[in-house]
């Protein structure tokens, strides 16, 4: 639960897409590895393996407070389903509503070998149904990341001098060299820390197709493939594949360099689609420019 | 809740007894300014007057969970007192202990004019005690609040080659420039912002004087004499002022200099007194050098 | 005056370029804001117009305080010189060296009408040889910001598939949305945050192309042509364009593209150039591989 400020959102008030998402993710990973920890037994840390598609139901504005739970859903032999809520509250008013809800995978690495996946301690179930329920959204997110997987080579880029609303014109990327406080207790990058990186991307592909005020409607399904280290390069990169008349879907890449780690060569980490739609100063719906 | 990052502990990896006192009083400010728009009424924000002296019980470390709840626990008519509790969590273990309890106090500010303080919404006592009792505490902080204005006049100046172990070897100063993200709506700053920045004078104090690991034992009470306006400049300064074998005491000031306001002269606007102790490198508390 | 982070710093530990050019921008915006508000007027913020060439002498770490102090060194009609000194501290050993010495160069801007530049209060020189001197430097620097103006045309285009030690090889660039923390009380980039950033990438072109830890040695002047505004995206691009045995000379720019407001074209904003050495893990420098 934390007040929203100037920092976390963009220039017209709303907070960043991203800044929600770091939240989000941080409560996962709170309760996950808490929960992984609770049996005797190696200790680990909970790593982002996946989140599901998640919508943006109502722009959050700066001075609101957001609410952020979390709570465990499902667990298989070595992944923990985490379902997140976010409720927006205007203190002054009082008024709640709910902007956000997440489902999000984890997986727990063992603190003394990263490459170790430990098992993870089986939750009770209110009804058998529940139980029925998560194994079957577990099967359908083990099948999306299997194929996923492989349509995951795509490199953007650079197109000199593009015309306005061609694919080419908005296109943008970001480098973010991997700090201390962006990662975990393994020294890997919080799964919350590239997602916001991946949201400023897409906000500002978004910005300058419309070249109005934007907001992020929602997000595909992500998929972390590949742990980044402390002390990596990050490159993040968006374009625009698809415009409806309301609304922006723009892919996004990340691409890891351990430049320090010379046995490692640069290697696609994460990928997803985020939505987009564009605002009037007055927070109306814009139409949004045919991409070319 | 949140996890501690390496930017919020010092190099032997406790936690800053100014990120705790920093989200202590977040978690203040969030409760009153509930609490004091729950009525229909002029919309307004609370702020920090006072704090009352604090513990800090135990350091903690980075990867741990800290959990900060807060309680409103009286109401007179123009100010609302806050406990607020802080539990360090080591979500590996599951160990918990208490590292901090506060009391705050905060004073409701119209959201239309900064200079109006509102009437709070008085609260229900579960036993007529429980409202007696806070009274009692609520005039004891008026006179304390009103004796602490009158020694706030004193000025740190700098001594030069000073000897070790004087006052005016370890005596330090900061600036920095309130920003947009330092600030409350009404446009001044968070108390524990300012508190923050005090603990980091402080710290610097102890470390110059000790050369050792040090970490904040405890903070004396804190009156907020005068807000401090976005774009002001302020100067934290530190100074030692006693040392017992096993700790240090450590007297900060608050000036504000809003100079890009004619109006105003640069002004004091917090005071208030630290105390450190020194540890070893395996956290084991070491004897103070004397202060000269 | 503030202790140096964990965020502060490369893997190595050694404090970034970056961190160290923005600390000292800050000293500077506030002693000449400052300045220009002493006498009654017009209320303003100074703007930073001009670093001079400034040599990294030490590498500082974390965990050191670092000490930064500005003075007036001299006033033209409309613009201020700051001498800005920075020491490290280490506050365990009490250990004291210089690690910079900057000259800046600030415009006082009406905070009413951010195009209109203030008049200076003149400051008094303890000798006329002081003015003199200080005149001096005043011309030379004019000369240099025209010359400069003119040859700052160049872009810097992506490479497909480039060579190892090629100029395309590890030349870089990044995007950064400009929020509000990043800005002064007009709305406008503080020169120091423009700074760190280009810093950033300079040290990532230096760490792609030598695959070491690399810090800052020194950065040549640098001059700011144009003010970026709040809610901008900035690209920020580097590339080596000289090698010694000892040293990479790279190359930035700072480009702004100020898309939410139609009526301005991408432009360039700054350029510079930095110089970076390349460490052993022990600290101890290595040679260079050759440019291509």
């Amino acid at each position: 639960r934390r007040i929203m400020r100037p920092d976390d959102a963009n220039v017209a008030g709303n907070v960043h897409g991203g800044t929600i998402l770091k939240m989000i993710e941080e409560a996962g990973a709170i309760i996950s590895t808490r929960h992984c920890n609770s049996q005797a037994g190696e200790p680990c840390v909970a790593a982002l393996a996946r989140v599901e598609r998640t919508d943006f139901l109502s722009p959050m504005c700066i001075g609101e407070v957001a609410n952020v739970s979390a709570e465990i859903t499902y667990t298989s032999r070595h992944s923990v389903e985490v379902q997140v809520n976010v409720m927006s509250e205007n203190i002054l008013t009082g008024a709640k509503r709910v902007t956000n809800k997440a489902t999000l995978w984890y997986v727990p690495l063992s603190l003394k070998n990263v490459n170790k996946v430990l098992e993870v301690p089986p939750i009770q179930y209110a009804r058998k149904e529940q139980e029925d329920e998560g194994k079957k959204r577990y099967e359908e997110q083990k099948l999306d990341r299997l194929e996923t997987k492989q349509r995951n080579g795509d490199m953007i880029y650079p197109i000199i001098n593009p015309e306005p609303h061609t694919v080419g014109y908005s296109q943008s990327s970001l480098i973010h060299l991997v700090g201390p406080s962006d990662c975990t207790l393994l020294g890997f990058v919080h799964g919350g820390v590239t997602m916001k990186l991946m949201d400023e991307v897409a906000g500002i592909v978004a910005a300058r197709h419309c070249k109005t005020n934007i907001v992020t409607a929602s997000v595909d399904a992500i998929n972390f493939h590949e742990k980044i280290k402390k002390g990596s390069v990050i490159t993040i990169s968006g374009r625009m594949t698809f415009t409806s008349n309301k609304s922006m879907e723009i892919e996004v890449f990340v691409d890891a360099d351990p430049f320090v780690d010379e046995s490692r060569e640069r290697y696609r980490a994460v990928s997803a689609f985020f939505t987009y739609v564009s605002l009037s100063k007055e927070g109306k719906p814009l139409p949004v420019p045919q991409l070319l």
